[in-house]
């Protein structure tokens, strides 16, 4: 046993390791770069061996931050009504703070995920040390939704907004230090700044960018001290500057004309502009955490608090557990409901972005939004129980729903609207304008807001009936959707036939079963589908073209 | 446009969806079945178009069951202490029956899952009937921890026991639908399945398999009505059955010699047999989640109940915030111990996992009883800080805390003992027994046990210290595994130079810097990896030869 029979059985190891760690990567296209790698490893042979890709990392803080976004909806389901009272002036003004902090934290939160999925972009790998780095990091971030609370309570007071810039600075160094180390030891990097020839320039426009804002919150926190309601100004202006400034940019290249492209080279990353890729994996992780928490809010709930005391259930019910669990039924009833709603609310996301093949900032921002209404989906759906059937208190809690179900859905749909903008980039054929599946797709993403305002609208009419109404949309959603493709099938070709007939009735027949159809849902948003499928069908141009 | 032009288009779309699906899968090694599956879908287009690869759909069933199984801590979290009193004995009866619904829970919930693992490696590929039915069926698994508390509070009662019956029995129909569903469209299926000859066999057996729960646990209600008792003991088997026997036969098997090997393929799923595999990917999704959610624990109860009333502020604290908030001091310090530990935790999991490349059905087993213990540790470290420093309150609750800490890290070294029996199959190279980070990898699964060992002894002997002893831990453990890395490398180097300079003072000099080492931590353990890391280093027998 020597010397050179261990190194032999490391080199060994290290090139195991290697090939283990190229695999989760990219495909790469030219070869010389992986055998570079190879052979700087053996130089660099200890810090290599220690390397990890980071996926497994990148899911659990998806899962942290998801689960942060969506906690302030806690306290505002916890805030208990009087039972038969009708709902008091400050009562509204409770719950309204409740629920603007829940947006804010939700947005904040999100900001501070999309910094971490860019940095992220950025550094591929991942060591012992940059994983306990990130844990710090967030650590800090679970923090910030009660330094919200905090501001919420006690505007007027500075500690709720020091304590927030605090957070920010430490996040901000703490990035700025996985930056640093990460340019130490390049192997840490995304290949292609691996590769680049200004390593030092993305190393420094990366970390003017991350600085900024810590930088920023510091100003912030001197101002809170001599005039506090400049802090917030300050702070608002620094979270969301990049998006106002590029979303103007991107606004006024639209109306005067083609924009200037900047150089691939120095936009790859951090460029704030809504076409800059985000990692479609980590959107779906965070998405999937927050549908998971959303979907048992309620049960979490009813687990704690509506089991009866077996001394009140022999008081009061004659020891009948089931008399006494009938109390509750209508809490059963909005857990069941809202998790289908929530189910099904991922299940179209689902399939919508089983077919994106890349997702970009701007389609990032719009999924935010909808999970952001999802958010409060089981509370609306716990109030539609809570008053009495026929109520005025009912009928609002139950437009309530309509309403927060209408723009969940409807922001869902917009990712799709967004990603037909740039389709040959972010979509796959089949549900690209005139792909096959286009219809159908549209069909998941409309019948949810379609329902949602067929909803409202009849209860505005039909008052008294509004519960009735609202459990019998409950019911008809998840077969309409298990029999979906079926109906677009049918109703377009009913359809199709029905125009064709209508608008030639001498020169075509209709097509039955081509494959594209419609179906099952509203009204208004149907009729246009068919113009649209029918365009296509006739000319087969990009849905771009036709729009802008 | 004709008929033509459009199936034309459609034929090229399939293509590409094929190859998208093929991605995601594993790697064939046998081309013509890849040729095999491209022909068979021209003829079975309509079904084929329609799939798509489940990874999505079984990492959300994922985050739900982990949400799920966490959920029941909540009920023992927000028990209240009545302040400065003795912990009475009706208390503890309350503690223990709340504790007791958690880890059965627990237990059952990843039963549950199990069997959905087990499902979902037979069923590789979804549509969307089959998501539709997925969530149907998580929509009842959510729902089984109610019946737990029921069956806690009313065990006298039979309306628990009959709710979790139905509720079981739904969950085996649905996953009978989902078999029959499945091997009607068999490109849904397992590779394995759809290319073997008895497909009809594998269909009876999984069948059978599945509808035994649901048989028996219909015969356990039938009991119910007549003699409730019986009816729990029923429930018992038939969830634990399986793995009784299986632990039996391996046992028997050990003890006797060599056991008869089952064919691999009547064998290869729903054998239960110890070595079954288990979806890697899936173990990681799920301890993520349980991770994610029990480092959160404290946070979520902090944002709803650590602000201070305004009033109360002005009236009882002058209108000084931080004086109010000082009261909340200790929680946050709990905030911040946990999720530090959890993360800590985790961190460890993750390295562990990271080298491990196949997971077995024990393996999830010792993973499920780490689980268990880690979500119980928020509430430990909450307790710490409940009582005054010094009381026996005090010193148990920092005893509790020690022990739930080291159940939780031992049996995660325990999940790396027992892939270390078969480690040619379930370990990468590099932490194999005589692999360079072998040491490194113990020393990083035994830091947490020896730490809160020695804590454990320490307070015993230093009672009126125990909580400036447990703070220290706390605050030493992140440095110690930033520094762990150093430390094994330096402390091996050094124990060895001892250790050779004792044993051949002339024969043999030190060699400092090989590359195995260990440190930080206990005594006895190390001990024992010095003489390991030097067999090892002379012999490089097998880990399993050498023990059994």
């Amino acid at each position: 046993m020597g010397d050179n029979d261990d190194s032999d059985i490391i080199e060994h190891h290290v090139d195991e390791a290697m090939e283990k760690r190229q695999r989760p990567s990219h495909h790469r296209t030219h070869t010389h770069s992986f055998l570079d790698s190879v052979t700087s490893s053996s130089s660099e042979r200890e810090g290599h061996s220690s390397t990890q890709s980071s996926h497994r990392l990148l899911a659990f803080s998806d899962a942290l931050i998801s689960i942060i976004a969506t906690v302030m909806i806690l306290p505002v389901a916890h805030t208990k009504f009087k039972e038969g009272e009708e709902l008091t002036e400050s009562f509204r003004v409770l719950m309204t703070t409740k629920i603007g902090v829940y947006l804010v934290t939700f947005l904040i939160v999100t900001v501070a995920w999309a910094a971490h999925i860019r940095l992220f972009q950025v550094i591929e790998r991942i060591d012992d040390v940059l994983a306990l780095l990130n844990l710090a990091c967030m650590m800090l971030i679970t923090f910030l939704p009660y330094t919200f609370t905090l501001m919420a309570a006690f505007p007027d007071k500075i500690l709720g907004i020091l304590l927030f810039c605090a957070c920010v600075m430490v996040i901000g160094v703490i990035q700025a230090v996985i930056v640093v180390y990460g340019f130490s030891r390049p192997f840490l990097l995304n290949e292609q700044i691996q590769i680049s020839e200004n390593q030092a320039y993305y190393k420094q426009h990366i970390l003017k960018v991350i600085m900024r804002v810590p930088i920023m919150c510091l100003i912030a926190s001197i101002f809170t001290i001599i005039f506090y309601q400049l802090a917030y100004v300050i702070l608002a202006i620094v979270i969301f500057l990049p998006y106002i400034t590029q979303a103007l940019k991107w606004c006024r290249g639209k109306a005067i004309g083609q924009p200037v492209e900047e150089t691939p080279e120095s936009m790859l990353f951090y460029s704030y502009h809504p076409n800059e890729p985000l990692s479609k994996e980590r959107v779906e992780a965070f998405s999937d955490g927050v549908y998971a928490i959303v979907a048992t809010l309620l049960i979490l709930d009813i687990c704690e608090d509506n089991v009866p005391d077996p001394g009140v259930v022999q008081r009061e019910f004659g020891g009948s557990l089931v008399g006494a669990l009938h109390a509750y039924g209508p809490e059963f009833l909005a857990y069941f409901g809202s998790f289908a709603t929530v189910g099904l609310l991922w299940f179209v996301h689902h399939s919508l972005f089983l077919h994106v093949t890349r997702t970009t900032r701007l389609m990032g921002l719009l999924n935010t939004f909808s999970l952001a209404f999802v958010g409060g989906l089981p509370l609306a759906y716990e109030l539609t129980t809570e008053f009495p059937r026929g109520s005025r208190n009912n009928l609002e809690a139950v437009q309530t729903s309509c309403v927060i179900l209408f723009f969940a859905g409807v922001f869902q749909l917009a990712i799709f609207v967004a990603s037909l903008f740039d389709e040959r980039r972010t979509l796959h054929p089949l549900v690209r304008y005139g792909g096959r599946d286009h219809v159908y797709m549209l069909a998941k993403l409309g019948l949810y807001p379609c329902v949602a305002l067929a909803t409202f609208f009849l209860t505005c009419a039909l008052s008294e009936f509004s519960t009735s109404i609202f459990h019998l949309m409950q019911l008809g959603v998840p077969v309409t959707f298990l029999l979906l493709r079926l109906l677009v099938k049918t109703g377009l070709a009913l359809l199709r036939a029905l125009l064709a007939a209508l608008r030639h009735p001498q020169q075509q027949q209709p097509q039955p079963g081509t494959g594209a159809g419609f179906g099952g849902g509203g009204d208004g948003v149907e009729a246009r589908l068919v113009e649209v499928d029918d365009d296509d069908n006739n000319s087969h141009v990009p849905f771009s073209d036709l729009v802008s």
